[in-house]
């Protein structure tokens, strides 16, 4: 069935009436009417068949990505998501696709709070872009510039999954059945931490989510704090039956160097211990302290016996 | 020569510090505080290579491209634009590219008072994505649905250009050189009439930009208005040349239907042709009176002999 452009963006992705949207779909821009006293935070995000997702991925999956990969951003600033722009390019208008994209879309939308207020179609290959706008009390938003020396190192959720589900999918994994599937959800479903985020705000002192690789991405608090960090391998925390399956030399970089994971990672002062854990636990989200924010710059990675990890290959660059 | 991501945006799209950006690109998000007393409208386009510009391009026309059709966005709601992000999707980080690519770019944001605050890069075939935000006095923006009956239809700028400019590219038209060379201007270099637009907040009922066609997009404030239209066929404004050049048969459906014109359509009280007349010379855009919003609903365009034109496509469908 063919749908003219505007049709479907009626049909499918009209949203009802929210706070603090005066004009939603349907105009050449939609109308916001911000609170006082809150920061708006702003965030884009482009995914590519073939790049960040398999075109042949049932697309409720996909919906599930494009928009849990965006939401993890505002969960790494602490904020609160409440608008959402959609850009696709679509093959064709395929209703039996679109259906279940939009639905999803919409769905997870809703759960977390935010409202569809604009976007734009064209035909190509499946590309999606998101941008999403959250807000957060003025003046508290998480950033990357905050750690410090001695700050105790936080890691949400299980690392190195997604990577693995990646490596299994391409044929260069072999994991059983159950464990393939467990890491292959973690690829195509990851859960944003927008609750833990928000707990975050008053307690962490630096966070952003890990996306690119933990190794990347605490590199980046590392030289936007000005600081250096040690971290505890064995501490890092993955699924059990990967640890047990993979040699270090195979478990390691996928931790480390992964990508995709999309937990948040944020340093704290040690004293904030015990309402990090509060905070974890109210949002049922894990947390594990992985190592220690230190004056001295540079990131050292140590194994069990005390020996330094070697770094070669920091995280994912999207231009390798 | 090879760059990282980071480093690219470092280099390349690293702002100034602006009003109400707290912070910039270089986080999970980029952070505004917004003042009270404004409405926020914000918007987003897609564009990809191959179907809204050609790879082979010049990087700044692209780039000219990729900001004019969202600011026109702006122009449309009488939106001053304030803060953009940029997804872009590239095959490889050339600098002799990507250097006039951003040049281009943040030179025409800064034009307009326009400041980057985030942005995507991926390796994949051009795709830009822009989102747009910007602001306006509460409750002033110029939407579709306020057409009123006995209203005049007013179009900035010339019609059908860009269209032609396409045609001549795609080798349909064989235009003389300095009359295809205006044409592929129009294509390439559309001016966002941002300074109309703004001026028009108090003078027109309703507004939007001609980006599917002048027919299809009037259409767009016929059917939000509830009203319909009589279009004058001989005052649609257009290059002298493709007047004189092109046979009716082939110059009203450019005119009509042609697509990518980003100028504005807007619809006002008769009375306020003086103050419309004063606002366009005053922002140094040519404005022509086309037609009248009436009561009864469709869209009637009328020959110089009073004869009714057949619309037979209306215009640009993203899915043909």
């Amino acid at each position: 069935m063919s749908l003219g452009e505007f049709d479907f963006i009626r049909r499918h992705l009209h949203t009802a009436p929210a706070e603090g949207v005066l004009l939603g779909i349907g105009d050449d821009a939609a109308l916001l009417r911000p609170r006082a006293g809150v920061d708006y935070c702003v965030s884009t995000d482009m995914l590519l068949a073939g790049r960040h997702f398999f075109g042949d991925e049932p697309p409720a999956d996909i919906a599930h990505k494009v928009l849990a990969v965006n939401l993890s951003d505002m969960a790494a600033m602490g904020a609160q998501p409440r608008y959402l722009l959609l850009s696709a390019a679509l093959p064709q208008l395929d209703e039996a696709w679109l259906v279940p994209f939009c639905r999803q879309l919409q769905a997870m939308a809703a759960e977390h709070g935010a409202t569809l207020v604009g976007g734009d179609t064209t035909r190509g290959d499946y590309v999606f872009n998101i941008t999403i706008i959250g807000e957060l009390p003025a003046g508290q938003a998480l950033r990357r510039s905050g750690a410090q020396a001695g700050d105790e190192i936080w890691v949400s959720g299980q690392l190195g999954l997604a990577a693995a589900g990646l490596q299994q999918r391409l044929g260069r994994l072999r994991l059983p059945e159950n464990v393939a599937a467990r890491c292959v959800q973690a690829l195509q479903r990851p859960q944003p931490r927008l609750a833990l985020g928000r707990a975050l705000l008053p307690l962490a002192h630096a966070a952003m989510d890990v996306s690119d690789g933990l190794a990347q991405d605490l590199g980046h608090i590392l030289q936007a704090s000005a600081v250096g960090a040690d971290l505890d391998l064995p501490s890092l925390p993955t699924l059990p039956a990967l640890r047990r399956l993979l040699p270090e030399q195979t478990l390691y970089p996928l931790l480390l160097a992964g990508g995709d994971d999309y937990e948040l990672l944020f340093t704290a002062a040690a004293e904030n211990r015990p309402a990090i854990l509060a905070s974890a636990s109210a949002s049922g989200t894990p947390v594990c302290c992985i190592g220690r924010i230190r004056a001295e710059s540079g990131l050292c990675c140590r194994q069990a016996d005390g020996s330094v990890w070697p770094l070669e290959r920091q995280g994912y660059d999207h231009f390798d």
